[in-house]
């Protein structure tokens, strides 16, 4: 088809569809693959009281059109609240609410990415980084890991080498706060040294944390959640927050808080984008703030999916140690594995869907063509029984490899 | 700040929006700028209870990330019904659900527009339209329209000029029922004409249809308003449908019709952008569908902005007869006014807030620069009494020109 964009003639599938899509063909199948949030810690009885007392109202702006940047009092709410407990000063100039976060990373991502321009990414990263970006015709460095977060020193040589071949890189995108996929918590130590890199070389820092008040407390405290954005004194950082994890995904409802002048951009490309987000969600979101909702289940949530990872750890532990290896995870929804020597994640996908379960392809998030010894499985959105017969149907499969 | 993309350097604020900045700061005003619904004939008590209903269910895929085309249902019920009530025939894989018909305009932007394509526009045209396709790198050629619609000779010129200049358009975008801002109604003769233009160039034609069904049924009837899509024999045309004039703006519900591989490239694009709309607006959207609400209110809805226009227009005979001209109505939410002679649309804007009333800039809506004697005013959200009262504070505003 001769009217299609260059972009669009290039646009990128996510791994993550594609897995569902297939998956979605096999009945009775359990899927580790979806990283959604489980309906069980849903606050129903909270949403339902809260929606009910919107609309008795009859108040014609809670299904008017709004404004671009979001709704005021739920932008006050989380300056007062959440940013504040997370040590960042934000005002209302620096923030915009956003149709889930993805639409944070495709709006950053208009604001900053010529065609060519390189984004430096964690080696994996989040597919729908990728995507977003990708689509926008970025290109990509991708910078290891090790168990304390991007390799700095790795970030350094990629910045040189980009320089050396002409290409410029506009910014860092990190998800510090158990990564997805990788579950990775940044190291304070890393998190200053990431930044003072962006500085010397004049790099923004784009931080999405969809998962950082989703820490186990058996090994993790708020603190070592505390965002990169919390500590940048230059207006250098990007930060991405969401309401999908710790209140539910329906509602598209996320934010961000950007240097005023970047913040100004991407409210000029939202408007033309989707004009605002959906007033109505806005304020059932500002309802379960204002009510408290989002902080008192806070712990309830912590508890839930820190339960779920020891389940999936023993079963792993029981059924593939010694084979299968991983860095436990100290908060968020995903165990990423690294398979046995010689099984390919593509050749194991095949035979894990035929013994009905389902992950995510390493490869998925990688940027370089590597990755195809990993695994993401998630655990967020399945039973303890479920996360135990999968694993143990994983088990098989790569039994068989 | 260096880091910007060459597009958002060049972002464009909507007129829209600033005239509703300024006009916010005056204690008093009556806005006939805003082109909002009224929420007098919002179905209140059919949405309280419709979510009430959903949220009782506790099902978990209520609140859940969706699926990136649309909930199905909903698209399955806009298939068997509006679609079919507009002579449109389509299959699922055609419909893509958006966030409001502005992503539908920003999403095939996306699909269609590399930098430096030209969209063929009327003269004047919606706004927001022009400030998707700009934020693309998009250019423009304006064509004027007469009293049925675009003109299709001027059109057939600018194609000419086009080609001449070496440059390269794309689709052709048209509102052909009430238009936002002329309020025209494109005749079936010029539609047809259009349709047929499209082929001989082989141009995409895309069709906004917001305010299709909300036609005036003193001098209109629902076979006036005919979709070209429903005549698009060789998928050329993408038709964008909205809910927010039909049912409320604040869920951000809206949806598109496009040929398939142009819809699959859009879900792709989508994907990325938002993952998907919200669930619960859609599920909301769907409730109404499916317990008839949409249908229902739609002939009061018809009778309320009727009422509203005629007491608009009675306003403009009794104030501004011989002064301002304008072309009556046949639907939708605007009246468009010719402006006295040397009278200048920025001028009187100065004006008119000085007096408390409101308009959008006529020039707002051109991309050539023009359109200075030119007004926009909203019949659709203010009360009769305010119509009448904002009319008589513009025919002062004006006299003093």
């Amino acid at each position: 088809m001769t009217h299609l964009s260059s972009a669009a003639q290039n646009f990128q599938e996510s791994a993550i569809r594609r897995t569902g899509i297939l998956g979605a063909a096999v009945p009775g199948l359990i899927s580790l693959a979806a990283g959604y949030p489980s309906p069980d810690v849903f606050p129903w009885d909270d949403l339902e009281s809260i929606t009910a007392d919107l609309l008795v109202k009859r108040d014609g702006n809670t299904l008017q059109y709004g404004a671009t940047r979001g709704y005021r009092p739920l932008i006050e709410q989380l300056i007062a609240k959440t940013l504040n407990d997370r040590g960042i000063t934000a005002t209302f100039e620096d923030m915009i609410v956003t149709t889930g976060s993805q639409q944070g990373l495709d709006l950053v991502g208009r604001v900053l990415i010529d065609p060519g321009d390189v984004v430096l990414v964690e080696l994996p990263t989040y597919s729908g980084a990728i995507a977003a970006f990708h689509n926008l015709q970025g290109q990509f460095a991708g910078v290891p890991q090790d168990a304390e977060g991007i390799d700095v020193s790795a970030l350094e040589t990629a910045i040189a080498s980009l320089k050396t071949a002409g290409k410029k890189a506009k910014f860092i995108y990190v998800t510090p706060n158990f990564q997805n996929p990788a579950g990775l918590l940044m190291s304070r130590a890393r998190r200053l040294a990431l930044l003072e890199l962006a500085k010397r070389h004049d790099l923004l820092i784009l931080e999405d944390d969809p998962y950082g008040s989703i820490y186990f407390e058996d090994v993790t405290t708020a603190a070592d959640t505390r965002p990169i954005k919390a500590d940048d004194t230059d207006g250098r950082v990007i930060y991405l927050g969401s309401f999908s994890k710790v209140l539910v995904p329906g509602l598209r409802v996320a934010w961000l808080v950007a240097p005023r002048e970047i913040a100004q951009r991407i409210e000029l490309a939202k408007q033309a984008t989707d004009i605002c987000s959906s007033v109505f969600d806005q304020r059932i979101v500002h309802g379960a703030m204002d009510r408290g909702v989002v902080e008192r289940i806070a712990p309830e949530l912590r508890a839930h999916y820190q339960a779920k990872r020891s389940v999936m750890e023993q079963a792993l532990q029981s059924t593939l140690a010694g084979r299968v290896t991983w860095t436990s995870p100290r908060g968020g929804f995903f165990l990423w594995i690294e398979l046995p020597e010689g099984v390919d994640d593509r050749e194991l996908f095949d035979r894990a869907l035929a013994a009905k379960v389902s992950f995510v392809l390493g490869s998925a998030f990688f940027v370089d063509g590597q990755g195809h010894q990993f695994a993401r499985l998630s655990f967020s959105g399945v039973s303890h029984e479920q996360i135990t017969e999968g694993i143990s149907r994983l088990a098989a499969a790569i039994g068989h490899g």
